[in-house]
């Protein structure tokens, strides 16, 4: 390295002390509207006017679950916000707050953290307004890992658990089926280099060709506000779709002790990736049938008797969980 | 291996599907009196009859903050659980619930996994009778790490910050001081091997030595219950002495603007350890003159004027941060 490129050596987590870090984040960092008190003190104290709240946690490690070299770090906040809200949404809550604690090789640029705080925000402002972080932590780790604990108000709505399908009730969707796992797929396919390892030129070139669906997985747009308005028609049962809708439908079907007919002809083009592909976080639930379905959800299905059991077009279908990245050494790329 | 070990090999956390390994850990952790909805759906519910509740997060990362060779599964459940509720005492909150999210080697056992739910259950007991898991996430990582979110019901109490110390006030700490720092450099000085790395047999040797001090280290025991009694006694400031009580003591006294003096013949033996070690998690306060203190805190200096300084026995003094792993490389041990 010479002289020139030593001068513009970027700042990293261990150049830089933690409190000066903070000091950079904290300003890109959304507020919470009901942040009683923020970050910065040994714990944030937040409204909870229902008297409940929501709390989910759910944490991002690289290799299993990001790709450094596919994510930009203002997408790898994003994704984090929004598995987390989806989570909140799926109860038929409105989220209200994060708090975000994050840890990474020591020489990670501050850049990289400030990436992040910026995906954060811009979900949050996206897909959630007035939720906000208030609070977090900063730790160095030879593996980076982002856990995101989210909070959410039910406004005095009863929750919306797995187990309240009944017999007779439809089955609706709102938000992607499938198009994360395309993204992912098409990644796998052109975003490797000849080992099969991640190469982010590659990615790059990808992206101009299918920037939909490689948007779809790395920065997924879950339909938030759809938990609310689920809850408030009269939802019976949902969940978030987080591994695959036939192994989430299954998880209700279970829950609930009911069968559940998925109608094939409702899940688009490519059935089996509507039905495997995990990470789009579309909300899946079920409704009286006399309800009247927000204009977001889909019907895809009916609620049936049969304890647990899942069926498509009248068939019997054995879910298989999402695993993308199973096999994969969770180091390189 | 022969055919005998082989009937014995352990389940793994990859050998064993996630559902499974959460099986076998829901019934080892500690229910939470506050949870209307518990783990198992999208996310838990739980109750904020005050209106507000406190939250803080905290991760606990292979490497910098424990080492295998060192910690018990149970002692670092125990310890996760112990950082983070005295985070929530130090608002003049009653501890509530936790979620945990914790990140491992696929290669890691079960038994290690159950390990950690013993100590986050025990300590819970222990420490915060009423707070329990209500929530988490189980992932594979090269790095084990554990994520622990912390909730607390401030009872109608102010919530104590850092910034309300006035000069006057007397200031105050419960807890052990410069014990968990001693401890630490037992294990440093006595639990490595030639090469300085971790031992486990050495460190099994050197706690028959030091149970106390060690325990101190792996184990700590932070005063939980004198959050909640001291807002009640008026404390006017309060933080948990995580970073060595000179350094936390200099954060009252910036967030303040004000000076803290503190005694030094109040420090005990080992005036240095006590300033500078970390980890305790005790409990530093300021109080009103005329404050009847509850017993568990002893009077150790008081504020002054003098914008943000630290001085011991009238002379300033500049604190130093706790980074007692800095430099290692986070892998081995």
């Amino acid at each position: 390295m010479n002289d020139a490129e030593n001068r513009h050596d970027p700042d990293t987590l261990t150049a830089v002390s933690e409190t000066a870090v903070l000091q950079r984040l904290f300003p890109r960092l959304p507020a919470a509207d009901g942040a009683l008190i923020g970050p910065g003190d040994d714990a944030a104290v937040l409204a909870a006017p229902d008297g409940r709240f929501v709390v989910t946690t759910d944490m991002m490690i690289h290799g299993p679950d990001f790709r450094l070299a596919w994510s930009s770090p203002f997408e790898l906040g994003w994704k984090a916000a929004a598995t987390n809200l989806s989570d909140v949404a799926a109860m038929g809550a409105a989220p209200t707050a994060l708090v975000v604690a994050i840890a990474a090789p020591g020489d990670t640029e501050v850049t990289t953290f400030e990436g992040i705080a910026d995906g954060l925000r811009e979900a949050c402002l996206a897909l959630a307004p007035g939720c906000g972080v208030v609070g977090g932590d900063l730790s160095v780790s030879s593996t980076m890992t982002i856990a995101v604990t989210a909070f959410g108000d039910l406004g005095g709505r009863r929750p919306v658990l797995r187990s309240g399908a009944r017999p007779g009730d439809v089955v609706a969707h709102a938000g992607a089926l499938g198009e994360a796992a395309a993204g992912l797929a098409l990644l796998f396919a052109d975003a490797v280099d000849a080992d099969g390892e991640p190469d982010a030129g590659r990615a790059a070139a990808a992206r101009i060709r299918h920037p939909r669906l490689i948007e779809a997985q790395l920065r997924p747009r879950p339909p938030i506000a759809a938990g609310t308005l689920a809850a408030d028609a009269g939802a019976t049962a949902m969940l978030d779709v987080s591994d695959g809708l036939a192994f989430d439908a299954a998880r209700i079907a279970r829950a609930s002790g009911v069968g559940i007919d998925l109608d094939a002809q409702a899940l688009g083009i490519d059935v089996e990736r509507a039905l495997g592909g995990g990470e789009d976080h579309g909300l899946l639930a079920t409704f009286p049938p006399d309800a009247e379905l927000p204009a977001v959800f889909r019907v895809i299905g009916r609620v049936t008797a049969g304890a647990g059991t899942l069926f498509v077009d009248g068939v019997e279908h054995t879910p298989v969980g999402w695993d993308p990245y199973a096999g994969w050494d969770g180091v390189a790329g």
